[in-house]
């Protein structure tokens, strides 16, 4: 083991993934030499204990990068497209967790179950893909090393955590308001900087981030492409229902596969629970089957009801969840810092 | 247009559908002449205020359903098997809304809009469909008679009024408790009769009513088997995964569909729109889509974020939401009970 030491950068330290971050970073004991925590103005000088240290976030500037050798990003694309090249201008290796350069050709979008060796090719990014996509691929890693995928048909049931803190808010405070008869007033979702508002309170919602040309969803169609880009197959076909519900943290997505072999039941689930970062909860007998208020604070993905379609043979259904602000963002972007430094450790 | 004044009989008066079933003949001025309210011997000597007379509930006994022309059941399957023969035997016309004859090859199973004709083979019982089924397939009727239907994949979102009143206290007051940070204790859900509890304030559970032993659970089962029997269709392959959330009114479904031919996304609309008791919201410039909220307390069945899949030519997804205790119950019993009376004046 080495003893070198990694200056880290997280820009966005105050948000509800930076949080989270920081949290894994200290649990994990990241051999941590400089830390410094970056954001916009109007949160800098918010003081944050690491392990046992206050520490000021200081605005991010184009300087605030000098000496850093990882800086993570979570701060909104924007926020990764000013300051991601000056970072690695300064040297330091950007992990992003924004949909800045999921599909910037040369950039690797990594989930480490999946593809922890695309990290090598880096040229400076790192993209950490979006929160629905990583559980799901993560889970479909194995039978598509097993079988080969011909479809994916996903629909999701996602956390209010996953549009940021102000969402967290709002779910709660709504919910008081209906149980109180009082009047709602929905203010953030669906979407922070779209004028139509619904409640999501007692509620489902069809739209998670902006509507594109094709009348999908962003989110929809990041789902689509991150898929195919991760498991390094341009013709997956992927659909995709992107639903916002009234849960706090975990995202849930019920997901169809149709594998390209048929396959054996018993075999699959054995090929899940062998995998690593899969736990498999799918037990009827005691009504066993993954929950997002049992993930929620878990760094694994959590897979059940797994049941072939019963009108066709390569038809497989499953119930895939996972904490959206852990796998789905902070522990996705720890583990491929963690990668690094190992990479680092090896050679040095 | 007949005078002529029907007895009615409504089985299970006192819950959660009984109480829209009331509230529909009211309002929608069904020509009753005698109304006989009945529940369990618990619920008997309730007093139910109708068109500002006021009923009092009686126990069903065999003999309760003498002079009885309709009889509405919705008191739980079992109630059903024991009554139903008993008010088929008094000369009466069964609409049940249990699971109990549903599937019984000599029992039409109808969803107006879909198979209305069917009402007239009937031998004494009429079974209202799950309340899933058919939200489903009213809506695919048009797309079935235009298109052909190859399979069909749901992801329901389901309210918790589906499971009773005391579901809905329950998500209630395990709401409050969450934001008082109490202790949860979830006593109901998912399945009353069953000894596993979870929560489902801010919680997503994959089980609705019993697992079968193909690991399918009954909820999910009843759209497999009576979506082919309403569509009139064995070929039709149905694959489903029953959710229930944290939603008091209103079930939601993201379905996929594979058409027999290529269609127009236009005219699939247009389709939509031209058919009874369905309201198209669909409109991504201004955010528009069915919401359960919206859907509470209407009769229609709303659908939305029509699109293709952008993998295969066939393939369409919605966005189904309709108020579970209306038109997935209540309304459609009563639909079924209008046709009723209006042959029976034809005919006199």
């Amino acid at each position: 083991m080495s003893n070198q030491k990694f200056n880290v950068a997280v820009v966005g330290a105050t948000g509800a993934v930076g949080e989270q971050i920081l949290g894994l970073l200290e649990k994990r004991d990241f051999p941590i030499g400089k830390l410094k925590l970056l954001s916009s103005a109007r949160s800098a000088g918010t003081v944050i204990n690491f392990k046992g240290l206050d520490v000021i976030v200081e605005e991010a500037t184009p300087d605030s990068f000098e000496g850093i050798d990882i800086a993570l990003f979570s701060a909104g694309g924007d926020v990764s497209k000013e300051f991601a090249p000056h970072a690695i201008r300064h040297g330091a290796v950007c992990i992003d967790n924004t949909n800045a350069y999921r599909m910037d050709p040369t950039t690797p979008l990594v989930v480490p179950e999946v593809n922890a060796e695309k990290i090598n090719d880096h040229v400076g990014i790192i993209a950490n893909p979006n929160c629905s996509t990583i559980q799901m691929v993560a889970t479909l890693k194995p039978l598509q090393d097993a079988y080969g995928i011909d479809r994916i048909i996903v629909s999701t049931y996602q956390a209010v955590s996953g549009a940021g803190s102000q969402a967290i808010d709002e779910l709660l405070r709504q919910s008081k308001a209906v149980l109180d008869n009082d009047h709602v007033e929905p203010q953030i979702l669906p979407v922070g900087s779209l004028p139509v508002k619904h409640q999501i309170a007692f509620n489902a919602i069809p739209q998670i981030d902006k509507f594109q040309d094709n009348g999908y969803t962003l989110e929809e169609m990041k789902m689509v492409n991150e898929t195919k880009k991760i498991m390094g197959d341009e013709t997956i076909n992927v659909t995709a229902t992107c639903v916002r519900i009234p849960v706090v943290y975990g995202h849930s997505e019920s997901v169809y596969v149709e594998l390209k072999q048929d396959y054996d039941l018993g075999e699959v689930k054995k090929l899940l629970e062998n995998s690593p970062g899969i736990t498999v909860v799918d037990d009827p007998s005691t009504q066993s089957y993954p929950l997002a208020t049992e993930a929620a604070g878990k760094p694994d993905v959590f897979v059940g009801r797994l049941r072939r379609d019963l009108g066709h043979q390569r038809g497989l259904n499953l119930w895939i969840v996972s904490d959206n602000l852990l796998k789905g963002a902070a522990w996705n972007a720890v583990q491929i810092a963690e990668i690094i430094v190992s990479k680092h450790s090896e050679r040095s």
